[in-house]
């Protein structure tokens, strides 16, 4: 970077370090569930920022923090953000970093550049990392996109198994006016937000232009045998679920390796019934989650885990129920909003990576009503859900110039 | 089998089928945990059935109970038995039919020989299974043998968190008493029990002669890798500790596999934490059962589970925790009373089995105090700890019939 950036580090510095102390967890963690007191505050405190920021600010019908610079002509909204709620714990740079990289920019752009011809709106939404209710992901952008049932109301529960609604007439929202908070008139959503992986550090880069979101599914296996006692049973008379759980573990993560990058897949659960130390279990139960930007390589990397999946189970004598449990479509960024964002960092003399998104993202909800882009700025050590979390204040900032021109370029200049 | 048998196996039936009566589970389970009242109730059938037998009835300090006919002569006590307490649920043969065999063996011979010259005793062993106790395994035969430390009786406790004195105070037990239930006493414990494994009925015989109780290890392993987000960390920047568990889990199986019968290897318990369907797992934690009658064997599989363990973690970088929780020495049976035994089948012309035990018993507990020695009778389909479990009456009589003639030859020869 050898031009000055129009966006202070050490004022992105300020607003990450302040937002922070709503849900402060340890020296560097953060612990923000939707809705609750933490979270009220951080609104309120985004909505302050906003105010200060010439913005015009409303809360909608499921809690996102809109804040708003209207624009001269009648067009779509130009819309930026990120998500509010943490994970338990987070750190303070994953969604927190995107809503406060819209609010600077918006924020540059009025001061040098003042009204827009489109809106330009900020939003921090509610609740992305299901931090309070285990089937409440991307909440927020899942209302505004129209993507909430009315039984999602009752159905959803957090983890002491009290309603979504009840919990949202608790902090002043109306559940029965949820469907308001859809929107019909944005043109644009762009989110910036920490990479989460290490392709930035490894190139030591601060930016990336974003191609996509990647397809993902999470599959749940269930292998059943025959529970044996585990010292008079011998081992070639036994139907063992865990001998075939291993292989299939063994060969799913095989498959992503062999694939290569981006190729990935994760067992990140498992439980063994009955669960004694010296009985063979009778059955094993574990996910899988496997992700690939690109449809045809995915379409591959499913094909082989099932494939596999079942040639084990019927080798072994294992009966199999193979259970699709989420099954996300990937959401390619907007080419024209990916040029622009090209443009926008070769003006700013920024060197920029182009990646896919490996992370589910609220952008991959906002695709579904309009044209998306992302940008990923440096993680430290490529970690995030967890209080190490860390991005420069360098990287941050060149990362919210990229933005700032973009948002220009969308607003002022188209 | 071409001669009558001593015992009759409607006999045994019908006891069989009455004592299960106590702790009822289903059409043919049973749920017998030690000190509960289908327990007491359990203990109080048999010394009825002791008494009714002709033998004195006592219980001791920990809630055996003995029944006893009185040698002629001042020599060692010649015992048989097993438990009464049952897995949750458990069937109505493990355990409970060793208690029905010595009664039934010394009932016959006190009514075909009267009074034997060393002293005979049968006993109901109080808790084999951990039925309540996680940590109280062979209660009864440990208290018999004085394997029950002080501290044992606070700091054993229950599911519910109570300490094992005071649901002995419950029913009417001293747990400041435990030490008088040691036996200095005893000549020689012999246990039938049913098999649990599938070799007699491959073999299509009803009664093995065990030469000894296999020798255990239960290994608890931790392999630490490091949480990262199962979309954004490419496959070859991870430390996976299931990838290595996979792995492990595998290699051990396979390691029991190749050498061969009887090595058996068991994983039964597995977790990952954080145990997020999108997160790879920071750490796994899985136990290893691992069995082997012969000495030289038994500690090659050791050997090679251990060098495996630390192979894998070593090279993917995995942190390992590799810890022994249970470390138990095989117990062989006494070869003169194995002689006994075949002499006993030769003369029944039962045809005879000599298999290792790969099941723990109380036997196990007795060896450290006595000489001992085990029978097997024939399981269904090699099936235990669960309400499936069969054996059939005139199977199970045959193995009686061996065990009345090896006391015989034990208490009335001898």
């Amino acid at each position: 970077m050898t031009r000055a950036l129009p966006i202070d580090p050490a004022e992105v510095a300020w607003h990450v370090e302040r937002l922070a102390h709503f849900g402060a967890h340890g020296a560097t963690g953060v612990w923000r569930t939707v809705y609750s007191p933490e979270w009220t505050a951080a609104q309120q405190q985004l909505a302050e920022w906003f105010q200060a920021a010439g913005l015009s600010v409303r809360q909608d019908a499921v809690g996102n923090l809109w804040g708003r610079l209207e624009g001269s002509a009648g067009c779509g909204v130009i819309a930026t953000g990120s998500h509010v709620d943490s994970q338990r714990p987070g750190g303070q740079y994953d969604g927190a970093l995107g809503i406060i990289a819209g609010l600077l920019a918006v924020k540059h752009l009025r001061q040098t550049y003042g009204s827009p011809r489109r809106p330009l709106e900020v939003v921090s939404l509610c609740e992305e990392e299901s931090s309070r209710f285990p089937t409440a992901a991307y909440w927020g952008s899942r209302a505004i996109t129209g993507q909430v049932r009315p039984a999602d109301l009752t159905e959803v529960r957090d983890f002491d198994g009290v309603p979504i609604a009840d919990v949202m007439r608790g902090v002043g929202l109306d559940p029965d006016r949820v469907a308001e908070a859809v929107r019909h008139d944005l043109d644009a959503f762009i989110e910036l937000h920490i990479e989460q992986g290490p392709f930035l550090e490894d190139a030591n880069l601060p930016v990336a232009i974003v191609s996509g979101i990647t397809g993902m599914r999470h599959y749940l296996v269930t292998l059943t045998g025959r529970a044996d006692h585990a010292g008079a049973v011998p081992m070639d008379r036994r139907l063992d679920p865990m001998a075939g759980a291993a292989e299939i573990i063994s060969g799913v993560i095989g498959n992503a390796f062999r694939l290569g990058r981006p190729a990935v897949t994760t067992v990140g659960q498992i439980r063994a019934e009955p669960g004694g130390r010296a009985i063979v279990p009778d059955r094993v139960i574990f996910t899988v989650d496997a992700r690939h930007p690109v449809p045809e390589q995915r379409a591959e990397l499913y094909r082989q885990h099932e494939s596999l999946i079942r040639e084990v189970a019927a080798r072994r004598g294992l009966r199999l129920t193979l259970e699709i449990m989420l099954d996300i479509d990937p959401a390619p960024s907007d080419p024209a909003i990916m040029a622009l964002h090209e443009a926008s960092a070769r003006g700013l003399e920024i060197p920029c990576l182009v990646l896919p998104s490996g992370a589910g993202h609220d952008s991959q909800r906002m695709a579904t009503i309009c044209r998306t882009g992302m940008l990923f700025v440096q993680s430290r050590d490529g970690r995030s859900h967890t209080p190490d979390e860390y991005t420069a204040p360098e990287h941050a900032a060149a990362g919210i110039a990229v933005l700032a021109a973009t948002l220009h370029g969308l607003a002022y200049d188209e």
